[in-house]
């Protein structure tokens, strides 16, 4: 039996609340789920189900990822994304990606090329590009919403002295077990407003900001990209899971024990091999939604 | 009492022995520990220590980082490197980064900035001339041997079919703990010849390439950088040690069974909190020396 779970990033309930009423988010999010699920009722692969909600996702300009990703300090859109196949550990990934509106489509070809892992910059833009995707002025990207947020980044006197992310909008993620046992982990982001071009947070790093491991769980994270990469906070739980023969809800308690040693902010969704889902954050809010082992969804905004 | 690892890459000995004589890699090595030894034996920090170690190694023609790296699929110099602290698990790491001499040192500037962890590409190049390092053009990094190699992979007929590293040149790093009881680990390549621009490898990506955490250890890897990825290698190695309190020898044990899941190919050096040493590869050669607890160099070359 299938288990499915997205999230759309993790913040506090002031940025929430001024961006959209939380009945959009929960509208938006039961239509990516129940799109989710459709596949995986008839039988698709968890890697296409995790690449097909992440794109969805991304182009919902609610969230910050793809089209309504925000700015960086240049005001440009600089997207990172993964996605991993819980099978065999294969995995891609791509980051201060510009210009393309789905970049874990772009992170599923890395992935399926299979002759690298992460490809980064213009070498990412120029594999997108023979790829046949469609190079996108920053105009696509760019909401009203977005705009203002880095208006009132710019005017800041310290503007990112404490590197904190901006709005529940951290990232997207998508995790899932399909009905073949094999688990998959897609995440995308936008990063944060103000972000140094060239920055790469934890969405496009394996380890860090997902995971997928058929042998414990797929998990994907929101939240202060930095803290993720230094705890390599994906991976971590995993072992958790994995080493001391932990449930679902141990391991995730486990993560968020690790992630507290850097002071860390932001949370994860998780589903083990066994269909279990959980989900952990210490924001004030986390979006997610998730179906266990094939149950009603349930959904947290 | 401090301990000192440093390595200059893994591979054949017939590619080893194609570009210089054993005598000149131990030469090389004997330079670089003799001088982190100074360094440990003065007082002076890990993190201090695994940085000076990697930009001399960067320095040497003979190793695959700064002067000397490999050539990209565009006939250019790419490269990757990043430095971790085990005290507090801060990190600094630089990927796809053209025109700096030593990049572990930009790596170190990220590292003490403190906003971000990763940057790469031109956002990386730019923040390298904000913090004064000189832009350097290419001719100062390709060396005979670099573009011979270059050629011989642009006459191959399937170039990088099988993404094999070439030669015992994946990468240079240093593993220290310093005689306040302290970790650190730093990692720097030129990556693989012929990779496509903007590809990164294990070198820049903490958990994969390096990790350092005073709890546990510190190690930096060598190899075909997507297997380190994919198995996020290093924090795996010190998640093993840590769980189930194992001995430095048995947890990088482990680690070679995890890479082998991939069927992965390089290996690691490691120094654990109590000091002692362990060196694991499942190439024909890994060029490496280390000082356990203060005593004599051992070289393995």
């Amino acid at each position: 039996m299938y288990s499915l779970m997205i999230h759309g990033g993790a913040g506090t309930s002031r940025d929430l609340e001024a961006a959209a009423p939380a009945s959009d988010y929960r509208s938006a999010l039961d239509r990516v789920i129940g799109a989710g699920r459709d596949m995986l009722a008839g039988g698709a692969p968890a890697l296409a189900v995790v690449e097909h909600c992440v794109a969805l996702l991304e182009d919902d300009p609610l969230f910050n990822a793809g089209h309504g990703s925000v700015l960086n300090a240049d005001a440009l859109v600089e997207m990172d994304a993964a996605i991993m196949d819980g099978r065999d550990l294969r995995a891609g990934a791509v980051a201060a990606l510009r210009g393309v509106a789905n970049p874990v489509r772009v992170a599923r070809h890395v992935l399926d090329d299979g002759r690298c892992v992460l490809l980064v910059g213009s070498g990412a833009a120029r594999f997108a590009a023979q790829r046949g995707f469609e190079r996108l002025g920053d105009e696509h990207f760019v909401t009203p919403l977005r705009l203002a947020q880095w208006w009132a980044w710019r005017d800041r006197e310290a503007p990112d002295a404490d590197g904190a992310e901006r709005g529940p909008t951290g990232t997207v993620g998508a995790v899932a077990l399909d009905r073949e046992g094999h688990l998959a982990a897609a995440t995308s982001t936008g990063g944060r407003t103000g972000k140094p071009a060239g920055r790469v947070g934890d969405s496009a790093i394996v380890g860090a900001g997902l995971y997928a491991d058929d042998a414990t769980c797929a998990l994907s994270c929101t939240g202060r990209g930095e803290d993720f990469v230094r705890t390599v906070l994906a991976k971590t739980v995993a072992e958790r899971s994995r080493l001391a023969g932990l449930t679902a809800g141990a391991a995730a308690d486990a993560g968020m024990a690790e992630l507290a040693r850097v002071a860390g902010s932001g949370g994860f969704i998780l589903v083990d091999r066994s269909g279990a889902c959980a989900a952990r954050f210490n924001t004030e809010r986390m979006l997610y939604a998730s179906i266990e082992r094939g149950g009603e969804a349930r959904f947290v905004v």
